[in-house]
């Protein structure tokens, strides 16, 4: 701050002046004591002057309501709901979430730092403070075949950047034990900044050496026990409550009925479509959920908060204390928690405010790369009487490895794999760099009839995987992404039903959320009818299917993962 | 850590080599959860490799015994206590204390970056952890006569050294408010790091602006009311119990009752003498006493240990957890909370270990600059009937500024002050520049008879203080000084009773502890003999006499100060 105009709010923060802007009569909850007292709040330049007793300018009477600071999730990934980062966060911050620590780890598989600057420029302008954590695997692994390469080489020129924040989520943790060289050369860059984890299951030994290694955060922690071995060691346990991975029961049940001190919690989404923020809302879930459930609402909006900032570094955020910014979130009360407004900076959220569309680089529009793919190469020969195929699980992103035999019919002298109800083909195609590579396999439970449908959207790499039971639909569909350079497809009976276009490195639209939503209606309701059993998303089924981490049985360019044994077939008929 | 050392302790830490050290079958405190849990410990390299089952080199059983990290004081003075820095440590590290934060203000006073730099050499090889705050405020105000005036241009070299925490105790809380110029740039130089308060009896707009420029803690407080006004705005209240300022009974029973979140507490001692160290012990008592108060164990350790350590940025102290610093303690039971061993990077601290002695840089041991110094300059002419008389308060540090009648004689022609048993005389004279400026009051209430009691310890600027009932025993101290260049002195009917030779700057004795002890201790029953009452210090009470920051009514070598009214007169005659 300049000294003159410290001068200027220290005579309003004295009570010398009037204020700009005072908060009258709120229950201020100060969250580095965690109590709740009645007071003013003085805001002048988007902080924080005091509380106290003040006059201002403009003076907004909260009586009988309640003002928290902002609230903070302390790990989320913008770029896997869709819509663009500034549509997610404005979704977000209505619901109180005025701070966004997020890792840009599928925009940087699929175009490196060009995907991280993009996270960055989109969210440089939104009303809201959005910190980026450097993706600290990318690729994933070593038998991934993604967009780029993230070394700590490339990381380098992040480091003086204010909104760079430290390394994300390592989820490599056999590397880091291990003491890999490219591994380590990334902890070390980020030494004294934030090193957050990724490290679900890891025995006590590992776990140590883990944090040894400096990694002080994580978010993958389902149970309470285990969040208590890594609170021990001195990691922040982020309490995560997705779409997908809901952990807060399991953790908060535990901290309620052990009455745990809870100074190494905080909260996060990690991924929360925005239909349900839209529906439910965001951080403010977690902090309703933990309350429900037992927890004392002071030490649940401390973990939102202070807690959040303070494993981040945020000197400036997570509390109503002289010269931290004026984030702030009115509550009707302590029993429905209703988010009546929201402030960024002392400026209030309009609900109906139009979400800024920031145009993006060309490059990020130009993602899908693919060589000398034909419907020939979907043919799957049937090279032996038994196949691993991929069973999927209801409910889960892991599959079982099963070795079945398979229907099989004899085209022009040669034994080929015919799927029916109960098995459909799939197939990756790499998509990033027209190396040319691609797998057919096979899948059990998913079944699609009459069709194909296909995605830009595979985690962790993103390449192109299509499921279908005839290879004229498959065929179609990825050339409906080729063309739209990403998105959802569904082919039925030789034609291209519908697609989204998420032509933004093939995972985001920039066509809004209103067109995605019923764009997605429409093709959810086909996907059903073509005999999708209900209650199932093939899209998000279809995203975690080449993810060679996830146990028993993958499919990657390179071909058919077993992921217990770490053992890479050719063909599914391999065995 | 270099990667190849990591990879072996990665090893040690996942269990499949033997660690170096084992602490087996301890109770150990997590201080992030403030839990006990019954563990091993394992060590190599001075670090925390983990906690769980280990098998070592070299085991230590602790089965019933508690281990906890090392304490840490957050704020302290080490030139307080007349002996070297590396003594005051060597006796504080065997009660527990294995990190000091300090703030080297009285060194700086008198000797500037110097001093600061004795106190950084002193402090490198002793066997715990010494951060330095630099003093923000030197000289402490602008009517004083000091060795160095401390600059934020100064402190810039100060800045990469990872010793340096931050800015130290910012005394001057109106220019803070006001937004003076000096007192801004130290601040902004120190910006991203920890800016150390001294912030009593702020009004709640002062501290507004006050946390609002940036300072984050105060030692300071003395209640339970100010200490929560504190800690609502984000300023971590360091609870002292030293010496002279007892603060922890107030603020504690207030916590107590009241049920408050400790977060924002820590411990320091500010100043304690080391013949107190040595007999009840450092932050270990600040524990006791907070226990006895019905503070639980738990939330003590955590405010002697992670909650410091956060609050200084000291991410590898104040837990057990991998990575961290080994420095630990050992406690007997949780009840009597003795100490039994101490361990400072993994190295047990050896009781009867001699301390170490650091030679000091022989400017620091030349400090005495008087220039004209007479005995006919100690004469104070009675220009008045009236004068103004510095009545000591008896156990108080501040004084009453009383209009009296004198006793006053004819000599030669002149009418001449006459001390008496009730009216003394008292002399500053200024001994960093040569300036020749000095200054005569009347004390009362010293209680000094037939002779001189001198010091070179006065705050904040550590001039020459004199007080004695004859002009010819207060030159004879004076001159004493001179030659020893520092010390506390006793001159008795025309000869030096005994001096303690204090020739670092003037504040501190190189002789050791005991010899210090020795002397002291003769002079004290000396000055008890001479008049001065019991359980009454002449040398502490000395040293705060021209200190002009205290009410009412202090001597300077510019004049009598009168605190209340901010007004200098040249004689104790003028109105």
């Amino acid at each position: 701050m300049e000294l003159e105009r410290y001068r200027i709010l220290s005579r309003m923060a004295r009570g010398l002046e009037k204020a700009e802007l005072v908060f009258k009569n709120a229950n201020v909850f100060f969250s580095h004591t965690g109590e709740f007292v009645p007071c003013d709040v003085a805001v002048a330049d988007g902080k924080i002057l005091g509380t106290g007793t003040y006059e201002g300018h403009k003076e907004i009477d909260l009586s009988g309501r309640y003002l928290c600071p902002g609230f903070i999730d302390s790990h989320l990934h913008l770029e896997s709901t869709l819509v663009t980062p500034p549509e997610l966060i404005s979704q977000a911050v209505r619901w109180g979430t005025t701070t966004f620590i997020v890792d840009p780890h599928e925009a940087a598989n699929v175009s490196g730092t060009d995907g991280i600057d993009y996270i960055l420029e989109q969210t440089e302008t939104v009303p809201a403070n959005v910190y980026v954590m450097m993706p600290s695997c990318v690729p994933s692994t070593n038998i991934d075949d993604n967009g780029a390469s993230l070394t700590a080489g490339k990381m380098k020129n992040y480091l003086e950047n204010p909104r760079i924040l430290g390394l994300g989520e390592v989820m490599d943790a056999s590397s880091v034990v291990e003491g890999s060289v490219s591994m380590h050369e990334k902890l070390a860059l980020f030494h004294g900044k934030v090193r957050d984890g990724h490290a679900p299951f890891l025995s006590p030994g590992d776990l140590n050496a883990y944090r040894m290694a400096g990694i002080t955060t994580d978010h993958e922690c389902v149970d309470y026990a285990y969040a208590m071995e890594e609170c021990r060691r001195g990691i922040q346990v982020l309490i995560r409550e997705g779409s997908a991975a809901r952990n807060l029961e399991a953790i908060v049940k535990g901290i309620v009925e052990n009455g745990t001190d809870t100074e190494g919690f905080c909260f996060c989404t990690d991924d929360k479509h925005i239909e349900e923020i839209q529906r439910e809302g965001h951080i403010n879930c977690n902090i309703k959920k933990a309350v429900k459930l037992g927890l004392p609402v002071e030490k649940a909006l401390k973990m939102a908060t202070i807690q959040a900032a303070r494993c981040y570094g945020l000197s400036h955020l997570g509390a109503i204390a002289p010269g931290c910014q004026a984030d702030l979130v009115v509550l009707s009360d302590l029993e429905s928690l209703e988010i009546l407004e929201v402030y960024h900076k002392g400026v209030k959220i309009q609900r109906d405010r139009e979400t800024e569309k920031i145009p993006c680089a060309p490059k990020l529009k130009n993602t899908v790369h693919i060589l000398n793919f034909t419907k020939d190469r979907l043919k799957l020969s049937c090279t032996s009487k038994y196949a691993h195929v991929i069973e999927m699980t209801p409910g889960q992103i892991t599959t079982l490895d099963k070795r079945e035999e398979v229907p099989c019919i004899e085209k022009n002298g040669e034994k080929e794999f015919e799927p029916n109800r109960l098995y459909q083909k799939i197939a990756v195609i790499e998509r990033h760099k027209y190396t040319g590579k691609m797998c057919q396999g096979i899948v059990k439970g998913f079944g699609i009839r009459g069709g194909a449908i296909a995605s830009s959207v595979s985690h962790d790499s993103h390449n192109i995987i299509v499921v279908g039971d005839n290879d004229e639909d498959m065929y179609l569909a990825v050339k409906e992404l080729v063309r739209t350079q990403g998105g959802y497809t569904i082919a039925e009976g030789g034609r291209i039903f519908e697609t989204l276009p998420l032509p933004v490195m093939g995972l985001i639209s920039d066509a809004g959320y209103e067109k995605v939503h019923a764009v997605l209606s429409r093709m959810l309701k086909k996907a059903h009818e073509m005999g999708i059993g209900e209650g199932f998303d093939p899209f998000i089924s279809l995203s975690f299917l080449a993810l060679p981490v996830i146990p028993e049985i993958r499919i990657t360019p390179r071909g058919i993962y077993l992921a217990k044994e770490d053992r890479m077939l050719k063909s599914p008929f391999d065995e």
